[in-house]
């Protein structure tokens, strides 16, 4: 806290030294030198200030007029100077600065926040230029395979549970790309672009990614068609052991690694019960170069039928695809180290607005309610002028902990109270009216069933639990 | 959804237009027309597209050289144009403008995000110029005062709840400070920044809020004077009555109203159970210039002693003051709506990185111990070459919805995995050893008190409920 509280005062005096400069419309040269050193300090202060920064892009004549004398205190960006900026393109790279910056060495968390790309956008598939990402990943120096496989096994709960239809996982590792290629016979500086052609394999047809390789990437074709024979192999366990006694790949040392890791990875997700969704498929490529090992992508097999009105002929289904994916990249956290410290990472990341566009749509094509609200009861009356026993009522529940909600109106209908559980999928209504206030009950009705039952006052918090577990 | 596909596609036609006159050096008057279209079309999105758009503001460096040949799609800041760009400053304009733009008359929820405020920091009182707020709205037009109660009883909850010591929330009514400063003699278009300097009474002796009154925003003595008894005035429901009857504030329509609605929320209070906290304050003004109706403020009584290291001369104790505040502001909404149609507003700011500050500080004084994780059990293991059998275990707990942790070795030390239990906070640790395993159980620990005792396999989920619930 002391270090802390000292940059902070650097970082001040430092930034007056800047605007000074500025006013005194110094040499540019100058102004850089200070500006850099105050990076610097921001930098070490390792806490959010100067490193993540969220701006709300809006013009600024929203904010104008609503603040009155505490105006003054509006950041605005014309201010911040000519830095280079750009908006956060995944969650990987913040993740593995924020590792490096604040020297963690192992850590497991997940992180839900948005990310930027510039890709056509596509509503009806959930694609668009800003979308949310959840990010989960686990650093440390670890065994082989063990945490990769755990990553594994929270991709096939999620898709398991969300109950999204079908689904696989695509498994491969850069190291037996790598090795693939090598005994091939690709130059080993066309490692990374022919990586990203095969990477199309997933909508490009074998020979349009052939032909890219040849006429565009310039291999020759006897190069493309022994890189073909190998990314058409699919399989599990048994596929590793068979690669390592392959002729070719088993004198590659990278290949082995990674297919001896295969192995390993395999016989861990057989422990988790998730091999019948998994497979080691040579084909997965992954476009991003941060990948060191291990690589993987979940892929819905169904197409979900688009809605009604958009179901046009050209666009009879909509299909989804990769759903998740990541890996191991092991050298991403030392390229932010000044001293080049590594700190191996695997993760995964999960599409979340692509699958919510799809049980959106599945809930519009099964037109089923989908609850928007926690709430377990609405405290209701049939009666007028009952709105303090009402809101008595409410608190009571409240201080229990259970979640009540109770109109603001004075005397709402019966019929427009129920009416809101049904729109909001509140389960249970806790009628009071004369009668019951009288006998020490509340009438409790279940919304679905419309059934109705008296339950004495001082048993209504284990009942209401009882019926919303 | 046809309607957005069509806009998204005005939208990059349109784009294209800027671009288009921008390369071509096209003159101002022109761009600006074209760039006008572009918003409109923006605007009428509606969706989370060109609206709120969250800027990641770091160096392009940081996220060059990364993602090979996808790094064409990293957004790039200065490519946006010229718009006037700000931060914004709370959550509560955002969120009116959400509600006019999307046409919501009613809605209930809460918002977790950053907020920027170019003010002094005061690091170790948790007050930073980037921090996240918690937002608490309740949008709609109902009868009066309800939402306005539970809006505090909520403050009073999570006060309550969090145990940070002893605390009172201060209420008052903007339209009881209007009427006040008009039958006092302030000039109507002193109104407001009068109000800001009564808003400085938390902080100023009245002394001193006086001279600013008279010295530099030009009040007469007698009418500061006026203001002053009134300001001076705290109590309840009782305050509340006995000013209807004030010869002058009563004469004022708009106090007349401010005091009868003091009087129902009260009475709302009292069955909320939530008096003994909240005072009718008349020196609340709080300085923001939306609101409209009542205001209030959460304040801690207690000054929490600053950590021992920072623990100076000058600072021997940390003083917080007011945590969470908000009230109603009925014509917010309106202002973002082309037509001005309102939607009656009102709300709470909590302010959780001050009170992340104060628990922090509580905790490093009281050096309690303070629990970084939800795990309920860590598998664990004596002896060697037991790794699938933790792993085998660990994820049959995961599939019963039980949280569990393994550590990931092959051969970890039983000693490491009861210190990351200690550290981490797990409150128990499931041991396997060759002996269990024939006999079926698992050695059920508890970190805390080191009793062991053996659970049968069968039992152990229950068990471990049973002792994390």
């Amino acid at each position: 806290m002391a270090d802390k509280a000292q940059l902070q005062e650097a970082i001040k005096t430092q930034g007056e030294v800047v605007r000074k400069l500025k006013s005194e419309k110094a040499s540019k040269e100058q102004i850089d030198e200070e500006v850099a050193k105050l990076l610097q300090f921001k930098a070490q202060l390792g806490g959010d200030e100067g490193k993540h920064v969220f701006v709300l892009k809006t013009a600024k004549e929203t904010l104008t007029g609503k603040y009155g004398e505490d105006s003054k205190l509006i950041y605005d960006l014309k201010d911040q100077g000519g830095e280079l900026l750009s908006l956060r393109y995944d969650l990987t790279v913040p993740f593995a600065r924020y590792l490096a910056m604040n020297k963690i060495t192992n850590i497991k968390r997940y992180h839900i926040a948005k990310v930027y790309r510039r890709d056509n956008p596509a509503m009806t598939r959930g694609r668009y230029r800003e979308f949310y990402q959840c990010d989960f990943d686990i650093a440390g120096q670890y065994d082989a395979m063990i945490p990769d496989a755990e990553c594994l096994k929270i991709v096939y709960e999620i898709l398991n549970e969300l109950d999204l239809g079908d689904f696989h996982i695509k498994v491969n590792d850069r190291r037996i790309l790598d090795g693939m290629f090598a005994v091939c016979g690709v130059p080993d500086e066309k490692f990374r672009t022919i990586c990203s052609t095969v990477d199309k394999l997933d909508k490009m047809a074998w020979e349009d990614v052939k032909k890219e390789m040849v006429n565009e990437k310039g291999l020759s074709e006897d190069v493309a068609n022994r890189i073909g024979e190998y990314v058409s192999m699919q399989g599990g366990q048994d596929l590793a052991e068979q690669l390592l006694q392959d002729p070719k790949l088993s004198q590659n040392k990278q290949a082995c690694a990674g297919l001896t890791d295969m192995k390993l990875l395999f016989s861990y997700l057989e422990l988790f019960q998730v091999t019948d969704k998994v497979v080691f498929d040579l084909s997965l490529a992954r476009g991003l170069d941060y990948y060191t090992g291990v690589i993987y992508e979940a892929i819905l097999s169904q197409t979900i039928p688009a809605p009604a009105e958009q179901n046009g002929a050209d666009e009879a289904a909509v299909s989804v695809g990769s759903v998740a994916g990541g890996g191991r990249y092991d050298g991403l956290v030392g390229m932010f180290d000044p001293k080049g410290r590594k700190v191996p990472c695997v993760g995964v990341s999960i599409g979340i607005e692509r699958i919510f566009s799809i049980m959106e749509q599945k809930a519009e094509t099964s037109s089923e309610k989908v609850r928007t609200t926690e709430t377990q009861v609405l405290v209701a009356s049939a009666q007028k002028n009952l709105l303090e026993e009402r809101l008595k009522l409410t608190s009571e529940l409240w201080n229990t902990g259970i979640k009540a909600e109770v109109l603001y109106k004075k005397n709402p209908k019966l019929l427009s109270q129920l009416q809101h559980c049904e729109e909001t999928g509140i389960p249970l209504v806790a009628i009071l009216g004369e009668q019951e206030l009288k006998d020490g009950v509340v009438k409790l009705r279940n919304v679905a069933s419309r059934e109705e039952v008296d339950v004495p006052r001082a048993d209504l918090v284990d009942e209401i639990k009882k019926r919303t577990l």
